[in-house]
């Protein structure tokens, strides 16, 4: 594959986990690091994400679990907490998955992540979550 | 004790250390995680924070190395601080606890977590502070 | 519930979810602090782990996630290597969680915890595993 | 030397090195921790930054692996971009680093760090970067 | 003062705070980074533990949560388990800030540092711990 | 470029680069997750390390700085003590980024690097180091 080839097919697998929020990123980039632009598209989408092994639905699992534990990870949670609907998780299941990070890395992670997911679930009229 | 009783024992705690701010964490988490929003209350506070052998303004202190070590919690630094002054901590000893953990976790949360404990005193008319 | 039927509940989710591995823990702890031992057992795996809404394998997924990205968190991988086993996801499920972890967390945090996953499958004589 | 000869002599470098974005910084840290801000100054500029065996511009190298590695550094950030660029290091070298600091620490430290270099690359009129 | 006097000052503070577990560390550096060596003793303990404001006892608790909160931090951990029970703290005030510290950093972290205090209070026959 | 065209480009930049050392880390992967194994070589190394702007040596001056800053990356801290050595930086320089990154980062990281590259130094007869 060439690199343009590269860059069209993680485009596509971008546009289908992240859709608008993944590809406004990606645009944000083009002036400051085309270069981090291209990876984030071509690695990051196209390498990785596009392997098999693990289901879309999984990897947003890891990916939720991942960003609540680094924290200062906002912006990275609400792209992937839209990711995360659109591959098929519930908003309870997404919130649940916050509410178990607890364990492991503590309440303000958790907290943190979870009002990430009520900025993205408000957006899309999602609200109110019952977890209880 | 059941699931209520564990709750409301929980609320008095964390009204006691955190107050309003405390609350406020309690009440925007009700309808996006009611279950977070229980284990905040129930479990951080009600079985952890009311324990023996550390003295509340203890748990404030750990609690400050701890937050300003995570990076990324000025949200709960915010909160801490309140719950700082609350369990009888003078902002002069806030300010060092911050200084004293440049020693160990570097300048960048140091100087950030002193930026929000300035917000705290601010709003409660408790500056200038003087540490030299 | 009394104290020690949250005990006794939680000793039962941990024994089917982190097996023999998570009962050392808990057996280490007993002698240098017994109340993080019950808070493990009775919270973590009583009260969060054996929550609905997300499924024992999903909790894996996010609890690999979480322990990738922390670092400084082998032991707690290993047991959960064996935990993340233990429901249900097969070897090549997990080496690839990790292998996607380094999307979000870079190369020695993914390198690390494939260490300690090989550590596990070996032990298990579940090796090699062919991820390619 | 006595505590205000060193406070003087590491203003001078700090000045140097930093510019504007740092005495502010200094300045807001003034009436909440004067002894923070006598440490970032004397202690970290005077003493540290002045040393020999690494000349500024590798020191900015390694203090922007580090805090695009810290997350939650965006205010630092912004300061040492500053310091890169007053140092020597050119835009594309900068946000080469921080494309760099993917591999090692992951997508979002590497994508947050730069949307920070982007911010005081518009303010600079250094916009756009070509690192393709 | 000089440079020498500011050593032999800081000196001073480590051996009381730290004691031997201290000076080792501080031996250990003196063929690979004096100058590294130098700022533990001079700039760490001379200035900033010497500082008012803060207890000795209270800087031991807000060091141990830092160094639980960042984790990888287990031979600082060991050193700093000696210094809290020079400083004062008993052996279950120390053990409780670390079962406080799950609250804010998760399990693991808690785990691992309540495991590096039972190593030192193992050597200074201070076991078993009763903290329930 | 094929995919094995991609992997035998990583890995002449990987042995100028990390040497021996980088070598073995690959080696260790290839029975547990060879595609891990493969993204090192391929895109880290052949994609990234590769490029233009940045020269090896600022690479591991950022390199250093990141792998002190995230902690528990001892191993790789390793293998890039050889690298930076291997691309032309002095011991007394490597000492010293990690020495500065003290002020960012804290005293524990930075000692816990300074004794990785103790090790690495030792090995390769380069003791003692004087940065005083």
């Amino acid at each position: 594959m060439t690199r343009e080839e590269r860059f069209e097919n993680g485009l596509g697998v971008l546009q289908r986990v992240d859709g608008e929020a993944g590809q406004k990123v990606v645009d944000s980039l083009a002036d400051i690091s085309p270069e981090l632009a291209h990876q984030v598209v071509a690695w990051a989408f196209g390498d990785m994400y596009a392997r098999p092994n693990l289901a879309p639905r999984d990897r947003q699992l890891v990916t939720l679990g991942i960003l609540t534990a680094l924290g200062g990870c906002e912006p990275q949670l609400e792209v992937h907490t839209h990711a995360a609907l659109n591959v098929g998780l519930k908003p309870d299941e997404i919130v649940e998955a916050m509410l178990h990070a607890a364990v492991y890395c503590g309440m303000p992670r958790a907290v943190n992540a979870t009002f990430t997911a009520k900025k993205v679930f408000t957006e899309r009229d999602l609200m109110p979550v019952h977890n209880t």
